[in-house]
């Protein structure tokens, strides 16, 4: 019983890679993703909220990261005992929307979402158990040129943050590329499904582990720093060759890497319908000015059984001496197309493409990297409580103060003005408005300006002055303080 | 395995109580939760977010409706067995932040949050397993004034909605005066802690049963209309009296209820204590001008076992003929304080009052009332595909638009033109562009303005003068484009 005295005091507390999110870090979230979001819609994305959890049969078991090869989802059985699982990203619940609703959606459709996915893993520096996406889709259309699209809603959406080519860029490929390095060592190795698979996550692992990393890896195996020992591909030499001789292209300039890689996979089958793919997003890209951002880079992978065609993934660019100093992030979010998900659902394919924003990463590495593009907003002008008769005329000039668009407030508390000057420095209020019987009296109210107060305070030598200061702190007539703070508060906002 | 194809076809489709969300009813959420939140924040409330998911121990039980008495949350367990619940509402969680960060936190603590809650129990008509709700409360203050404050707020915000006294009330009572009631009654009879219980059950379904149900609930028992018999509270005749004589004030001017209230309570303990905020509260609101849209009314009820002292819901006002044809739907926000919660996890009690808005039940009601005050927006102008030679200049055009604030996107399929037009019906597109080989020769584009196109359909008598009317197909220099559909769009919303 909620009222109940008892001795039984529970732990407050939250379960592990659980947190609560608030003041500025919450406000920059926000700034992000309306900032973000009126990219998608000048795009003509239209937005789609689906419910925290489904079927878990529904959600399938498709977790795009393979950094995460055992990830799993919080699962639990409902009254009729049927599965039902908590969301792990958003692309598994608009497979489902769009088979549930295959008839009545305007295809291509163009959605997009903001929501939090949970992943029932462990938890890390600054991995979490529920974080947040942000991911753009265009169902229905096998072009490359949605593909395209993406990458420039992509650029766009950064750019819309206020970042450049200096901030970031956005690595390209294409599954087809590795498809066709696959055709190559066939002549030499026999590569079942699961080599296959041991060869890809070598490859996704150059980043972290050097090309003579990966060459263990696709050799006889590789001892990390733990001592922990992964198993090899026990690749053929000539096979080896092979691949470090693609993947020691990296990030490249578009037209470069065209070139280099043509030359190596030329005579497979695959190969030249990647490259057709990867030139046609070039030029229109080119054509329409997105250059530097966006690299092709043969050694991009992503989810290992997932994407079909073009994929990619965005980066924040970290000055190389920062880089030493902080763990290795990664992208802040990627994607790609991926032609047979929907399947599941339907006898027919159905195309899709899309990508997400990993919104919480990209609000930390943002900060790591000092791109932080927001300023704390100021807090509430507080209404000092000097005398409960006044409340009345207390939360007036609270009310006339918020019909100029600024946030105002009424101390709440019984306590004293030493008090109440604290919470308004904590609350980081801008002005303090003071009416007691001397003010009242002679129909006035005291201002202090706190802002200027603390660019003042470092300044000057003795207290006279300070207390001496009009701007710091002035007497004005009742029925005026609320046009001069609204004045004053407009000439401040113009500066930052 | 994604990519694999395979002969079991899963359903898709959600679990019963959950639903998608999007389109117009999105919309509708967004812009009532931004008007409201924008409110919030001018009175100087601050954002927190929780995790969706907590320590079932540290959420209690203690879902606030009494109306769902058996309501179960979604609960599974973690790795460490430790037992996990979804929130069923937005209050438990903040009473565990506040107890967990007491020291951090700059009191009064005034904080919205805004996100969905879970409860696990049958859905119905209008009533999902997953819904929104938006609270805010204000910790660390037993003033009534606080109380004051949050009715100021809860009806600004309805205000900001376009609302008036026409369209919605608020009806305030005080927990004291049940108690208060509770002792009058303890002269006849004696009154355990589940005969009160079920004495303000009995109240609290006047809305449902009348009067006449009520006297029923509190004597020997009531068959309701599908047969069930509710046992009832075995009081005596006089009792039974001082209830009826009570409850029967109903919703009325906050003056006239005071001064009805205080003759039948006047000799109790708690009585005159309720009496006192009362007039509190009614004096400052009405000195603000906060009038008709708040009424006194001793029949609420609410949280049986959660509140302490005001309490209150805010509902929208159906006209009589309406309110026959649907069924009812109850308040759509209530809220008041609740000073013994956070006891749970400290010693010290915490005073705390705050209310919640179910979002997604306010934009039913309002629908339903026909109060919406928000219009569909238009979809993306279309730039139609009309040769793949000619993208970058789609493309191009779509920019410029985007530029001008306007959304618009390149036709992604590679259907024909008569699909095309459809897609942009469909979109609820304002114009389609169209650039063919003949005006690309030209130098101009083809504009078709669909917005002029429905308006004018329907006045129209032949055909041949739809296609000669300027206004709804036109060309322009391609330089002109962009320019031209900023300006009749303009034209557009002014008059909208």
């Amino acid at each position: 019983m909620a009222g109940s005295n008892t001795n039984n005091i529970i732990k407050a507390s939250l379960p592990r890679g659980q947190r609560d999110v608030y003041g500025f870090e919450l406000q920059k979230i926000k700034n992000i993703v309306s900032k973000i979001t009126k990219v998608y819609e000048s795009y003509g994305f239209e937005e789609l909220s689906t419910p925290a959890f489904e079927f878990s049969d529904a959600l399938g078991k498709f977790l795009p990261d393979s950094e995460r090869p055992n990830a799993g989802v919080f699962s639990f059985q409902d009254d009729d005992e049927k599965w039902l699982s908590l969301r792990y990203d958003l692309t598994a619940p608009l497979a489902r929307f769009v088979s549930e609703n295959y008839d009545n959606i305007t295809k291509p459709y163009k959605r997009y979402q903001f929501g939090s996915v949970w992943r029932n893993e462990k938890p890390g520096p600054g991995r979490y158990r529920e974080f947040l996406q942000l991911d753009a889709d265009i169902i229905g259309s096998d072009n490359y040129i949605v593909d395209a699209e993406l990458l420039m809603l992509a650029t766009d959406s950064m750019r819309s943050l206020g970042l450049s080519e200096q901030n970031f860029n956005i690595k390209v490929s294409n599954r087809k590329l590795l498809d066709a390095i696959i055709e190559l060592i066939r002549i030499d190795d026999d590569i079942d499904e699961n080599r296959r698979l041991t060869i890809l996550r070598a490859i996704d692992k150059l980043d972290r582990v050097g090309l003579g990393g990966v060459e263990k890896l696709l050799s006889d195996g590789r001892k990390d720093e733990s001592g922990d020992y992964t198993k090899g591909a026990q690749l053929s030499k000539r096979s080896i060759e092979k691949i470090l001789n693609f993947i020691s292209i990296g990030s490249t300039v578009r037209n470069d890497f065209i070139n280099q890689t043509k030359e190596i996979i030329s005579k497979t089958e695959q190969g030249p319908i990647a490259i057709d793919e990867l030139i046609g997003i070039d030029k229109l890209l080119t054509e329409l000015g997105y250059n530097q951002e966006i690299l092709f880079d043969g050694t991009i992978v992503r989810g290992l059984e997932y994407y079909t065609g073009t994929i990619f993934e965005t980066n924040i660019v970290l000055d190389e001496k920062k880089r030493e100093e902080m763990p290795i992030i990664g992208s802040v979010g990627g994607g790609g197309r991926y032609d047979k998900l929907i399947s599941r659902f339907r006898k027919d394919q159905v195309a899709a493409s899309g990508f997400s924003i990993g919104v919480s990463r990209l609000v930390t590495v943002m900060q790591m990297a000092n791109l932080d593009i927001f300023e704390d907003n100021y807090g509430p002008v507080l209404i000092l409580n000097m005398d409960k008769e006044y409340q009345q005329s207390y939360y007036q000039i609270a009310t006339e103060i918020r019909e100029k668009g600024i946030s105002a407030e009424v101390y709440l508390g019984s306590s004293g003005m030493k008090a109440q000057m604290k919470y308004a420095d904590r609350r980081n209020s801008p002005f303090v408005i003071i009416e007691g019987t001397n003010e009242r009296e002679r129909g006035i109210v005291t201002v202090k300006n706190l802002i200027k107060g603390k660019e003042i305070s470092n300044m000057i030598e003795n207290r006279d002055q300070w207390i001496n200061n009009d701007e710091i702190q002035f007497e004005i007539n009742r029925d005026q303080v609320a046009n001069k703070i609204s004045e004053i508060f407009s000439k401040i906002n113009k500066k930052t």
